[in-house]
């Protein structure tokens, strides 16, 4: 029996009509828990329907992974929308996906705001407000996914949502536990051996090695692969050989 | 009490963003039920959530009106769209009008599918039954509008779906119960009384007069008023006057 | 013969297929120059070449008024687009416009950048550089619109594009020349007389008076009667009214 | 001394965003002229100005490739559009993709249309005759590609218009010079040296191998390598290794 158990995330499903993205069939059979495309930054609707297929088929659990309205930019560029618009804009996009979980009798297990969208949420409570109201207001007992200590977490903590906390199996964390920046040197893990030991590390230890050399105690209830990191699938790879070696159990969070 | 029940419907919550469009706050004092944009020809998702609620403060029920993939072409152009597609199309906007229900506090009525794409299904089984298909698999005692005697009433008695049969107060019809097509002379009836007159032959006679003066057999369940007729407000108002001085009681279909 | 001459602008053609928007047939036959919409914020194909049509039938001059691809948002929210998707956006929307003015027989007149990208690059160097290096490379003789004293101004005249200043005539105006934010009390002018004295004042006076109460120095070469005013068309006629008063002849900048 | 000169021309720049899609590098050094995607179904602004400058720094010329407005099905599914439609439609995207070679310093070659739109087009002397109309507005002397013997070859011989006679190295032909269904088996040509034997027939001798066995006299000045075929990559080198063997020369219509 494993001592330790943890989910490992994804965005899938970001395809869009004949605009194929994202390496989904490697992934698929590594991971626990899918972020679904809504149709806003990616995601057609057979596009959804092929996805919540397949990750029901390979016991892959489906959440959905609204987005600005901003297909050109994959939901990649921060926009200056009001509260009552983002609200609105979650709920029509839990409503999609949700209903393709309907219809292939799934649960929708999840929620994970994509890209510029949830880089807002993490430092704007206006925004991590909208957001929080808007998965309360559709299911409350339905979880959402935050990075520890930010804005979004707080939000959601407050409103009594279920929370899952976030690591980056990809990315090297600052002292106050948030991301480096892209921009800075050394913001990516791309080699999947180091990927793996600090994500083993993470959950065994609960700390992790932060860009200044220092040990930073860090708790995870999930583990973010981002599909389009050049290496994704040999991370994920490794993450999978170094949790078995590790005895720590991969599983999604809705199935504990 | 009323000896006759009609439905009145039309279709609402048809701008976008900045864009209005219809004469919705005249029209919800009007009417029973609202059929209601789905994103595809018209309806942003913050439109949508003040159409559901605008309808609610109304006693107004809430349907679904879901399209082609056409804001430019208002989902008037019909498209060779394969049925997977359509299915997939109908699945993600039910879901998305169905989440505003959801969180408005109110159930979703019912389906009317819009324009072009309920013309196409009208005379062709393959798209009648993708749209049955798809209703039948987010909710299969959903009702569904249709129009008496085509494909798209054929397929939905088919696949056992509740059946709304829907007459048209500002249309002619031709012997066969079809429409008279747009582009004929007399198709558009726009004076309101010989509107309301009509319709009140037809909820307690079963009865209307085609265009070529012989009476027709016809039932209906609910009648559309279309928003975008030039008169649409006025014909709504004779026909709640003309259906009161009838005794006949509008109510929509979902509260009886 | 009128000792001064001065253009009046408005923004039309912001429609979008069945989505009509703005008082265009009112405006023409008061303004001399009309910003055409591109299709990003509004303006689809056929409603580019009717303004376009439109226009030249009235005597009036035609600009391009490119956006943010935002149609839901009507290009009035800020967005985190880079320099070159800014440049790339321009060329695109001015090639597109320009394409029915050579239908047409016109020349394009000029380039003023619509709602929330305009508001961008008045403070932010890196979009006015974006904005004014698209225009320049597409042709580096079409003037372009800019409030004074702004880093949009500042970017096309080192970058030696003709510049035309413009004028607010329904907006109060800071001790800086900058226009008062919507949000404060006294921003938006809406009474016709008052806006129209105010132009008559800034036209032959070079003076406008600020929300504080003192006079200020600003030229203008155009004033802008925006189409989405409630009152835009009762100011653009006590504009007329009041410049012919005055003798101040209103005519397009491309055609003096 | 080249006896035979040929141009080999394929659609490029149909990535969208962060959706990558085709094999442009590869295909840029094999082929003469590119088709570029205006937005609508593919070609966002920046992937078109990259394009554009692909294609010049390689010496392959540029022609637009205007489609329905379909992003979500590529193009690929015929639409109910008007004339008026059509026309503005193609008006819109001749513009600006016109734009871009415009800011490149390269000249406009040719128009394809896309898709549907152009098998609607082969057809249907309406939709063919709109298309005419607005390239001719545009620019009557800009060649437009036609499949022989069909309703736009029609349209554009009867408008004046330059035309350019287009052979498909991927595919099969009817006793009729039309293109064998897709549907039927046969219909594609996959294999290089097939594809490559059969166009240095076309070119040499005007003849090509019908499905049905019989010789079909044809002619092409441009030999067209679907992108979007999985050896398309394959069938161009084999195109240009036999072309060199044969003496013929790959020439840009434009370059002659």
């Amino acid at each position: 029996m494993s001592s330790y158990t943890i989910d490992i995330n994804s965005d899938l499903g970001e395809s869009y009509g004949a605009f194929k993205i994202g390496a989904d069939a490697e992934l698929f059979p590594l991971i626990s828990s899918a972020n679904v495309a809504c149709g806003f930054h990616g995601g057609d609707p057979k596009t959804i329907d092929a996805t919540v297929k397949a990750a029901t088929a390979q016991g892959v659990r489906v959440g959905a992974h609204p987005s600005y309205p901003d297909l050109v930019g994959f939901g990649r560029r921060a926009m200056a929308a009001t509260p009552e618009e983002i609200y609105a804009d979650h709920i029509y996009q839990l409503g999609a996906v949700d209903a393709f979980c309907r219809v292939n009798g799934v649960q929708l297990q999840h929620v994970k705001t994509h890209g510029a969208l949830n880089n807002v949420a993490m430092k704007d409570p206006v925004t991590a407000e909208a957001i929080v109201a808007a998965v309360k207001a559709y299911n409350p007992t339905l979880p959402i996914f935050v990075l520890p200590h930010t804005e979004m977490e707080k939000a959601a903590l407050a409103a009594g949502l279920p929370v899952v906390r976030e690591a980056f199996a990809d990315r090297a964390y600052n002292a106050d536990a948030t991301l480096v920046a892209r921009s800075r040197p050394g913001a990516m893990i791309t080699d999947p051996d180091e990927a793996a030991a600090r994500m083993v590390r993470l959950v065994t230890e609960q700390t992790i090695r932060t860009i200044d050399g220092d040990d930073l105690a860090i708790e995870a209830d999930t583990i973010c692969v981002h599909s389009d990191t050049a290496t994704a699938v040999a991370i994920a790879r490794a993450l999978r050989a170094a949790f078995d070696a590790a005895g720590i159990a991969v599983r999604a969070i809705g199935n504990r």
